[in-house]
């Protein structure tokens, strides 16, 4: 059951943008389960992929297109990933998206495929090329809604997020949706997400703000440490709010830009850490104190991927060494266990790296009976920080991964 | 329920060692949680401890007391770990050894402490120092299966392994214990393991030995990813069976007692995978082809310890996607994924980084089933191999996991 996350919040359209969907049948019946989100000529487009070196056979295809030209559409599947599948699977992409380019009436590579869902077993292309009339007859500037839930796989609920900023004399709208509940850990990338605004800006800008945004949001959230082949995240600019166009990644307007899709992001991301699969509680963990981020990093993703933190959450049990445990293994170079303080919320729990002495088992105990919980550590060497977002590990986890194809 | 581990195998006593069990009612009552290891003045030591930075106050009095002597009683108690308890946990560590020094008429630094159990809850050290007395009237050399359960927490059966070689013309004994069931990663350490041989052999020679062994038995497990804060694995030698002093270490002599205590030590830290909490699943990864060993175990650990892969071995399902994921996403410098390949047990599954032209779905479940499987991996990049064993992710790891300490 989701942790404070209730359904999808109002989403503004984005001008420039239509979306469509359909029921294909890809994999299950009466699943809408194809969506194609189109844009206007002259959208500028900037992407970030997963690292995995199994990379789905679409984010190879999308690459090569994005390398080539700006996109008119984004062809999006869910049911099977098309990851493990070599050759064939990178025909089957191709051949998805010049079915679209011809009845879009554009080249096959304005169009960028996605796939998410099963990996390791061949697209149903025929599947996907006979549902697209009608993914296109629906398309409309409102099919937001409908195109969240056409990219969920074991998501329950559909996730979306929207703002709007000034630039200058112009309001500008950020619109986008996600998908994703396990095989979270994005790296340099996320699951899907798909964002548009109708900023005018320049390519090289609106990559650096894509960038700088997934740091802090997409790559700071882990559900299981598994990272997918298939993650996507992409940001449209089709540019018809008429703003004077964002040349640079520096000044006024683009720190708006940047803090604007910065929110966006990071809705979109807390809310697939919120779906996780079998989440319970929604965690955040903060550590500071750090010689470095990274070391910031390495401690909060220790924590965040150890299964007996996640199941001692999941009990609401306050087992709080297993927490320490896990700092101790974490692989930095330095660590002083005297100068180690963690908080479960505003409750001190270690100081010094021994129990607190204010610290009670029943204080420790209401903190984790709540649903969001942050857990502080202070390394008490250094001043960098880092913040991370995961979930739980519960008995319901378990069974939706262990029954995932059945 | 554990994986084709059935109880203990006979355990020969080792000359100069003696071995008493009580119960001392440390967290429950009724438990065998109290055991003394005796050994014959003279009987060299050499250990191997967690890197944990909060290791535990008994490690770091062990640490501290085989830097000045060679010991003349081990004491191990379980129900608290005595780990992030700070300066008065090293109290409680130094005022246990100290009560058994004054009943064996010792120093206290020929005592060495262990502990395993709760983190961060302070040792009850009147209930230890009470339960000595009927510890000491037990010592005997047949003590080993009592002392067997006499180290177990969340172990569902008691583990040892014995072995016996002719070094020249004399027999040598080689016979342990171990447990663990959860919180297992040992780094180079292992959780508690304590075996004895009546071999003679020169201090720095034992210690390359331990060193040797545990990185090909303790040092290749893993459950869950999580290094314990009280991993320790002891091997004594008494000297007893008379052979020529093994000096150094190389030599036809040093090779068989390595040989041996290399196979000791991998049974028990098999046995302790077999007994993973909720485990139904021992699985064995091996991965070669890789341009160094720790390319290799990078790859290896990474599947090891991914919830998906754990989780569809636990479900019996063929999801190899998994598995390619995992490869894709270990943190090693270079992979050329068209070169891999993944076997289950025998059966080729992917070849060339697609899946194999003769894999069928009915024979990747019919390896599923079985409670043994093979997960081999070749990175296709070199010569280089390593091999890890681990267990699945069952609802049973998460319920025993969530009430631990109710």
């Amino acid at each position: 059951m989701p942790v404070g996350l209730t359904g999808l919040p109002h989403l503004d359209p984005v001008p420039g943008i239509r979306l469509g969907t359909a029921m294909a049948g890809i994999r299950k019946k009466d699943r809408r389960d194809l969506v194609v989100i189109e844009c206007t000529p002259g959208t500028q487009v900037a992407a970030s992929f997963t690292r995995n070196r199994f990379c789905a056979a679409p984010v190879t295809v999308a690459r090569e297109h994005l390398a080539r030209t700006t996109p008119r559409a984004l062809l999006i599947n869910t049911g099977f990933a098309n990851a493990g599948t070599g050759e064939p699977g990178l025909e089957d992409a191709r051949a998805c998206c010049a079915a679209l380019a011809r009845q879009l009436n554009c080249r096959d590579e304005e169009i960028l495929p996605f796939s998410t869902g099963v990996i390791g077993e061949r697209l149903p292309r025929e599947r996907i090329v006979a549902g697209l009339p009608s993914c296109l007859a629906s398309l409309n500037a409102n099919g937001w809604v409908e195109a969240a839930h056409g990219i969920m796989t074991t998501d329950t609920l559909p996730k979306g997020s929207s703002r709007q900023v000034k630039i200058g004399a112009h309001t500008v709208t950020v619109t986008g949706i996600a998908k994703g509940a396990g095989m979270i850990r994005p790296d340099m990338a996320t699951m899907l997400a798909f964002v548009a605004t109708d900023v005018a800006v320049a390519p090289a800008a609106l990559q650096a703000c894509v960038a700088a945004a997934v740091k802090q949001s997409f790559n700071r959230i882990t559900v299981d440490g598994d990272t997918s082949t298939n993650d996507a995240c992409v940001l449209l600019a089709t540019g018809a709010a008429g703003n004077p166009v964002i040349g640079q990644a520096e000044g006024k307007d683009y720190a708006a830009l940047l803090g604007v899709v910065t929110e966006v992001f990071t809705e979109l991301a807390q809310a697939i850490v919120r779906d996780a699969e079998g989440a319970t509680k929604f965690i955040t963990i903060e550590v500071k104190g750090g010689r470095s981020e990274s070391d910031c990093l390495a401690v909060a993703y220790t924590i965040a991927h150890s299964p007996l933190v996640k199941t001692a959450f999941f009990a609401s049990d306050p087992n709080w060494g297993r927490i320490l445990a896990a700092i101790g293994r974490a692989p930095i170079a330095q660590l002083d266990v005297t100068r180690v303080a963690i908080h479960l919320n505003e409750l001190c729990v270690v100081r010094h790296g021994a129990p607190d002495a204010g610290y009670s088992e029943a204080q420790g105990l209401a903190v984790m009976r709540l649903p969001e919980i942050r857990i502080g550590v202070d390394l008490g060497a250094g001043a960098a920080s880092a913040r991370v977002w995961t979930s739980d590990l519960s008995h319901e986890y378990v069974r939706i991964n262990a029954e995932y194809r059945s």
